[in-house]
């Protein structure tokens, strides 16, 4: 090859687009060049302060965990973040994508340690927005006690996204000798929901159809990995956890039913409910067992244990209104009925779609 | 509460869009539903087939790693694709997406293992090409021995995306005894690249640009675990590697010389770049050294290791065009320069942003 000439001029050769004008997401904080560090620098940095992250390497390299030479395991899970509005009564994008993956790792009974964010941002977002969610990541990442290790940023021209899509993924340890799931569930076993269902889904529906409820009501996303910690050490014998996000709790015992090959059958006058999202569901015709959570967790127990799993969640800050909704039954495996309160029985299968797109 | 009457008709809560035509992404394929279930069950698990992500947990939970017992570190990594066109000359996103963790995992020395794939999709993408990135997904999987073990789905509305953007996060192992970083760089290292530079992006801009140039250009979009694994075996004293993608090999040296706080000088006539490539850019004013690479890596090496470094990569697969193209210097720290075949020196500064965005 010939070199370019000594004189070339390197402005030429930098985005076609404005560089930057100090507010606003410019293409070229997409490059991996100098905008890129300034973003990194100015706003990822100063917020996810760990040492693993500082060390900028292509990967994160981890400090070594003790509990796997002692038999335990490493969860692994990931999930995009695609919610309109970017900020909603309870929360943002941001809490929701550390509390998300904290929870799917939490759900098989792991403790998470280790997040890698990844943003996808739209030409033109206020820079001050992305430090926002930033913030909220961050703050959302200390009380959950884990730490953002490793990134990475894109941008897409303006029109082709929403502002911004989180994806989180996340590691964590499972401890010797848990383990959950599916196939240790058997007809006896009973369903306990750790909270009130519907908050989430109500809150950005509240928001973003301009809807004035009664009472204002805010998304529940909140980490679930303490109260699932606790609750494995008090009842060893609890067979899964699942939460009950998109497609709410239809969804979850749907999906348990269809894993553990059993019926399931829930009790609807026992579904715990906030009043104003209850009055919200029923203004839109909408039933609260299809709506999103993002801090409610659906566990699996043995009928003896419910007790002491109730006592024990109502007594944590993420479990107060916790209650028994179901049941594990041996006949019509793989299908969710609920009976209602005037004594019938109601299919409630797996919904088609999700009632409320763009939900999380 | 109470529950909704017994004659509740079910289909009132499904999605609102069309549920599906069998044919295209609709919104109701990322709701957690029958419709998520489906693209599940009939895109995704058939081509990433492992034990793991059968189990379809929240959270993938993972096999003994008995190198970590022995000293091994993990090794955690994640990249947004967000590449225009999804499909290329030599590749597809789906490529991509894979090889390009797999290499940022090998960057740290790491044994690449297990993967994780978040899909953001358009409304109205044909499911076909979903199926086709996934299939070469799987391909890029298998090439690479990594598993695919857990995923995410979510839809975006018509015009707010670009088909498909692709998150992969991966989890590798680094060997004991092997700690590789800019710490480790000193002056009288020279700087070695696995071949030649630049094809990627030029590929990219061919074909989004609708340039035709006089050979064709392919994306030279690789995994490069196996090359790195080779060089650490034969030549344990390798300082540091990295992959020039966006920003290209300017991107990569301006970041090697921050981090090692020590000066870099290219020389300009060894850097190797393919006929065409250089033809392309002589064309449109570009300087290969910032153009995108997918497939590439350049290594720091001790000087009395170079030889048998590159002998190595010549006779590897991945390295045939293997080439020192640099020096680390004593003199002005944190800066790179060119010395150009004409017998003078230019700056190569880090590139403000990217001359071609969305290159991956």
């Amino acid at each position: 090859m010939t070199g370019p000439p000594d004189d070339v001029d390197f402005a030429r050769f930098a985005c076609p687009t404005a560089p930057r004008d100090g507010t606003h997401v410019t293409m070229g904080h997409g490059g991996g060049g100098a905008l890129s560090r300034e973003l990194l620098e100015e706003v990822f940095l100063p917020q996810f302060t760990n040492p693993v992250l500082a060390a900028l390497g292509d990967s994160a390299v981890l400090p070594a965990l003790p509990e796997l030479a002692a038999g335990g395991r490493l969860a692994f899970s990931t999930d995009s973040f695609v919610v309109r509005p970017l900020f909603f009564p309870g929360g943002s994008i941001g809490d929701l994508a550390v509390n998300g993956t904290v929870n799917d790792l939490a759900m098989s009974g792991a403790r998470p340690l280790w997040l890698a964010a990844g943003y996808i941002v739209e030409e033109g977002l206020p820079i001050e927005h992305l430090a926002a969610i930033v913030r909220h990541m961050a703050a959302a990442a200390a009380a959950a006690g884990v730490a953002i290790v490793t990134g990475d940023t894109k941008v897409v021209d303006r029109g082709h996204g929403d502002g911004c899509y989180v994806n989180t993924s996340g590691i964590g340890v499972v401890p010797p000798g848990v383990d959950l799931g599916p196939a240790r569930v058997v007809p006896g076993d009973v369903l306990v929901v750790s909270g009130t269902v519907g908050d989430h889904g109500m809150a950005i529906m509240s928001v973003r159809e301009g809807l004035a409820f009664e009472a204002p009501i805010a998304s529940d996303t909140a980490p679930l990995h303490d109260l699932v910690a606790a609750l494995l050490a008090a009842c060893p014998r609890i067979r899964m956890f699942r939460d009950p996000t998109r497609g709410g709790v239809a969804a979850t015992a749907n999906e348990i039913a269809l894993a553990a090959r059993a019926g399931i059958v829930i009790d609807d006058a026992a579904v715990p409910v906030a009043d104003a999202v209850a009055s919200a569901c029923e203004i839109l015709g909408l039933d609260p067992l299809l709506v999103a959570n993002e801090g409610k967790l659906v566990a699996v127990v043995p009928e003896a244990d419910a007790p002491a799993v109730l006592a024990l969640m109502r007594g944590h800050a993420r479990g107060r209104a916790a209650a028994v909704i179901g049941r594990v039954v041996a006949e019509h495996p793989g299908l969710v009925v609920a009976r209602t309160p005037l004594g019938g029985t109601r299919m409630v299968p797996l919904p088609i779609g999700e009632q409320l797109p763009r939900i999380c």
